[in-house]
């Protein structure tokens, strides 16, 4: 299969994983499940659970990689639920769509949030009971990633406005954490879940983590540049905020300077793993060009 | 030990590992891991570590107990965060303290009850890593009992204004979820680390799923006849809400007949453990007369 084919093989995969992994609708509490299924319908790039799949794809293993893949949605999912609070974001639209505490208020946006992110857990030590070593290491590397020194410490230095917002170590810390932790356990499960050696574990968080920074800085760049209906969110929200950006801190000309250096590192990294990655490297160049 | 010093010996080991098991306060994010400790500072009963601990107790096991109270406890304290929030139930005050929303900011009090959930995933998949059966079997029991078809879900259907305010059987759905289910949880994981049989851990599920209830229903009683002080926030907030209640919706004869009978069943139960359940059925009987 050519990239295109299977990164869409890949995106469908993911999608029905999340309709087989997720409550029902109709399961009380029904408005519940119902929010947490609207926030994770289709409209995500899905990068994450892909990663997951991919990852896996680079080793013979039997285990079934899709509910870490669905984990790792959720878990982006939930963070993105609480970000666009009105306490925290105040962002009403998400992928084209209202954000959860418009559509369903805010109480139940606070709700969804926590539960996908108690789902994720409960799926990792579900879904892999049978292996618990597996199920105990998954569960280590999304806690880790999740927990206030990586993910939750990005969003809370994101939001403190007692900071120098034009200080690039500030910068390079809520990157690194926000958003590169995450991206990179996603690629270090999936590889994990590959029965791949703990070198190739290694190289998978690395590349993930190269190519997490460099999602976040075109993630920066197209907030300043982009369009808003492609991207399915306003534009310009980090001039207006007082949300740190890379285009504000090193200028365009570095931020995109920065892009390609950290796909260059990431492709490189991503070429020591053992294993056919081919499809992992095409989707780390494909992401430095991306609009949307 | 007597019953008295027993407890207190517990409660020590519960606030010292709390000490040790939390991100220090000067670790960045500091204000984020200072509202963490904050929230988990001594104040509350500590029934749920409490019962990790005594659980453990019953048998003879290696495994320290510590980490699991620790999960346990951060696992409660993320739930009356985010309940006491302002668009759930806007409580100002959480054990004569002004609630985290008041202390931090109400972005802070979502991003600490977020740390706190996930730390406890963190906690589990970390201490118990060296027993990965007993790590993912510790994670599943709590992301179960943490999750929409449980905690989550009783705290969907007590903030639902659509329901029947009168109706036992939604009431006895939110006891049962919202608060028994990590209490039983609790009892189950410490008897789980105990090493004691199956049959124990079902009993232990059992025993702490009836002292929930009746737990939960002695909350309600002591809000509507309690001592504000004694219980270290304001009292008489369900008649005030929206808020269900035992005594709204049973007469306070009824909810203090039933008290009774959990109690009575709980110990009942608890005596099939195998083990000195001595503390336990102490404990058990003690809880029904608390007046805080």
């Amino acid at each position: 299969m050519d990239f295109q084919a299977l990164l869409e093989h890949y995106r469908n995969a993911v999608d029905t994983g999340i309709g087989d992994f997720l409550p029902a609708s109709d399961e009380r509490p029904a408005r519940l499940h119902a929010a947490m299924r609207y926030c994770m319908k289709s409209g995500g790039k899905r990068l994450r659970p892909i990663l997951v799949l991919a990852g896996h794809a680079l080793g013979n293993s039997e285990f079934d990689p899709i509910p870490a893949a669905v984990a790792v949605e959720c878990l982006h999912a939930y963070s993105l639920i609480h970000d666009d609070l009105p306490c925290i974001d105040d962002s009403d639209f998400r992928h084209n769509r209202p954000a959860c505490h418009i559509k369903f208020g805010e109480a139940i946006a606070v709700l969804t949030g926590d539960a996908l992110l108690t789902h994720a857990f409960f799926l990792l030590s579900s879904a892999y009971g049978g292996e618990p070593s597996l199920a105990a290491a998954l569960a280590l590397d999304l806690s880790y990633a999740a927990g206030t020194r990586k993910l939750i410490g990005g969003q809370m230095e994101d939001i403190s406005t007692d900071g120098d917002a034009t200080d690039p170590a500030r910068l390079e810390y809520i990157h690194e954490n926000k958003t590169a932790a995450l991206v990179s356990a996603s690629l270090k499960m999936g590889v994990r879940l590959s029965g791949q050696s703990p070198g190739d574990i290694e190289n998978a968080a690395e590349t993930g983590r190269l190519l997490g920074l460099a999602f976040q800085l075109v993630d920066d760049i197209l907030d300043a540049t982009g369009d808003a209906d492609a991207l399915g969110k306003p534009t310009g929200q980090d001039a207006r905020n007082e949300t740190m950006s890379a285009v504000k801190v090193l200028g365009i000309d570095e931020a995109r300077r920065r892009v390609g250096e950290y796909t260059e590192r990431a492709v490189e990294t991503c070429r020591r793993m053992t294993g056919d990655t081919r499809f992992l490297v095409s989707l780390v160049k494909a992401l430095e060009h991306r609009v949307r």
